[in-house]
């Protein structure tokens, strides 16, 4: 593994959350790999659980860790080649991205959609770049459409409460008061997608995400129809692709709660966190013994280090 | 000790300062205690002396450190049960400090009075909640109504620097531009309450402590005849209690200067820091032999040592 | 070495450069010199190169290190003796470099000049003030006119690079659209004029430097008789001395582009980042093979690392 964007930097899903699982069983038995070793953590965005476990991860592996929040402690960069830097932007990524290379082992990135125009975003401009100009690996802390170690971890989750194979998977669509990108919806379905999962997307008409990670033939509109017999529950909320960035609906009838859960074949509830109680899931279904949204957020130690792992390793 | 929250958490206060010397004399000769295990020093609020002493401790225990500016780095949390989160807090205390206790051994969090409401401020919810729904041990870096790393660096520095049995203790209140807390000046009175001190606290009319922390035996209003004989002054503003997070008094009659400290018997001087001079105290006392304030800060890592070491042990 | 405020501070300069081809040989066979030391990187402003490599060298030498943040994470500071502090100004540089100097082994700082009042900026208040509080050495991170571990790491980069004796070295003022301080291209003369380089100095008229760190002697204002027959141009911008912290000139024909390079003695290309590309140097110059930008920002790990070292040792 050089870089980390996207699951399609994976080789073997299926190894890859063996060794997540090693990993958990011995959280430090693999010192040896990252002694000596260092890793900027980038953050162009705020973060908690991004911010918190990536340290943690590093810090399981021995490495020599720099937080760097761009916004407080640095300036702004320059992303687009052969512009006069006349205006706010006080360092091209060329250098950065050149210069950071010189400094870490591994640099990871966290860089949100700006939810302003979808070809700028979905360009991922600042992940693309910096992975173009460092000659160190370059890792996905959620960029503008991706968020893979939050899907990766929630794969191990799902591995580690559904037994069944082949679960019927429900990513649901649900009321935010803001816009949210679509990276941890877009993601989650790329993950579910290269394993075997019975994938369902359900949401409100105009809702549709990028058909690059959400088939059509995924797309169930009609709640009740999509929870019937669902294993797992992933709610999550995002802004319109289609009318890009827009929120055309906070309909509550799209929340989580328990009248839909009895849908389900007792299904396991998940979200990314942080999550809206009452907005996005009832007060009474995240705090059921059905909610993995703690278990999911602890995973995230795993999948980091996992992967932080392997690319020491390659 | 699970939590740290006030001297009340304490069982034998003497042990404790006991084992604060045996620290001092050797920091880093408990590194085994803390090799492996996590501590996120989580901020609410700014801080000098607290963020890094706290991590001097740490790292002198060989802990794993997280710091964490909430403000800066993460968002706001809702701390109230049942709320419908439509506002501006993106997440509630229940998720987030369930996740953060399954990333560390320790959770330390500074989260300041507000100064708006004081049954708010009293009720102590940062804490409290972080407590409640934390499977780690919580330690205070100050909250709204207490500072007990400090009172307890205090008690360390007085236990150093006088020796004679029950020493006449006088904490002061002096003048401040702006609104401040009653937290240290609360919490250093529970501490010698709560060892063998002989405690007066002289404040002006209308700036009475809560009688949780200070009875009114032991106020004497009149700052000369509070002076006479002491062996400690302690200097602090605060607030109005009363006339919650009102400064209804500015007199620089209040601050201490040579010609009060001529009333005592050759009292050390002290102050938390920060302090402002010329407002607080005269150039002249702090930049005196008898003041204390540098030691004090000195021993902040000292008292944090000896509590993050008393709960890696329990 | 006790305080690393300039090049003055250096005994014996070709040691301490034979010193850092040593460190860079060898990044992490130092770690006995640091291990169990502490230092403070203390940033008044933000800061990319120096905030990593800073923590990059420390790492290396296995030390314990806490970044601070004095305007997000803490409070403003006052250096002004005798006053009456009921302004916005939290503490005093007295309590804090001693406080500080009690917790760390270095404290290094970061304190940009304000271009406001020259007086202020070149009584250099920060550092000084520091230095004089201080019972521990005080790092300078680039002050209000001097960056010398900038300056150190340029060294460096020309030694390795440039082995001719006594190459010709010109500093080049060229366009930038915000009014920057003169610490870098001060900083530069300074250890230039230290050791054995042919030192020339080209702007426009109005931006001469501080005879402190530039004699009049060094200065062609015709930039293509200064750039004729050099070895290396280093160039910067920096706003007027003279006419204090002014942006009197934007001439784009001061940038450095390949017609002028053709000038010189095929010489390297320098700049201590960040950089405006198009501005300060065209694309086409800081892309080619001359230039040494990544070097120089890749051996600021080496000059701290050194500076570190040789204070920790003595």
């Amino acid at each position: 593994m050089n870089h980390f964007f996207s699951v399609k930097d994976v080789d073997d899903i299926d190894a890859l959350v063996e060794e997540a699982f090693a990993i958990k069983a011995n959280p430090r038995g693999f010192e040896h790999v990252g002694r000596g070793k260092s890793i900027c953590l980038m953050f162009l965005n705020p973060s908690l659980r991004t911010r918190l476990s990536s340290q943690r991860a590093a810090q399981n592996l021995g490495m020599d860790i720099s937080v760097f929040d761009v916004g407080s402690g640095g300036w702004q960069l320059e992303f687009s080649d052969g512009v006069i830097m006349n205006g706010n932007k006080a360092e091209h990524v060329k250098e950065a991205a050149a210069v950071m290379s010189s400094y870490f082992d591994i640099i990871a990135i966290r860089a949100f959609a700006k939810l302003e125009k979808r070809e700028d975003d979905y360009s991922e401009q600042v992940l693309t770049q910096f992975m173009k100009y460092s000659s160190v690996p370059v890792i996905n802390l959620e960029s503008s459409t991706l968020h893979p170690l939050q899907s990766f971890a929630d794969l191990i989750t799902i591995r580690e409460h559904v037994s069944k194979p082949r679960p019927k998977v429900v990513l649901t669509w649900a009321p935010h008061p803001k816009a949210l990108p679509q990276a941890v919806a877009n993601s989650f379905a790329q993950w579910m997608d290269a394993v075997d999962m019975d994938l369902v997307v359900t949401h409100p008409e105009g809702y549709e995400l990028s058909e690059d990670f959400v088939p059509a033939d995924c797309i169930i509109y009609d709640p009740k129809e999509a929870f019937e017999g669902a294993d797992v529950i992933y709610a999550k909320n995002w802004s319109s692709f289609k009318d890009y960035g827009e929120v055309n609906n906070t309909d509550t009838k799209w929340m989580v709660d328990e009248n839909k859960m009895r849908l389900t074949n007792s299904a396991k509830f998940m979200h990314c966190l942080p999550v809206r109680r009452n907005m996005i899931v009832s007060d009474a279904v995240i705090d059921s013994a059905e909610s993995l949204v703690v278990e999911q957020a602890a995973n995230r130690i795993v999948s980091a280090q996992t992967i932080f792992k392997k690319i020491l390793e390659s």
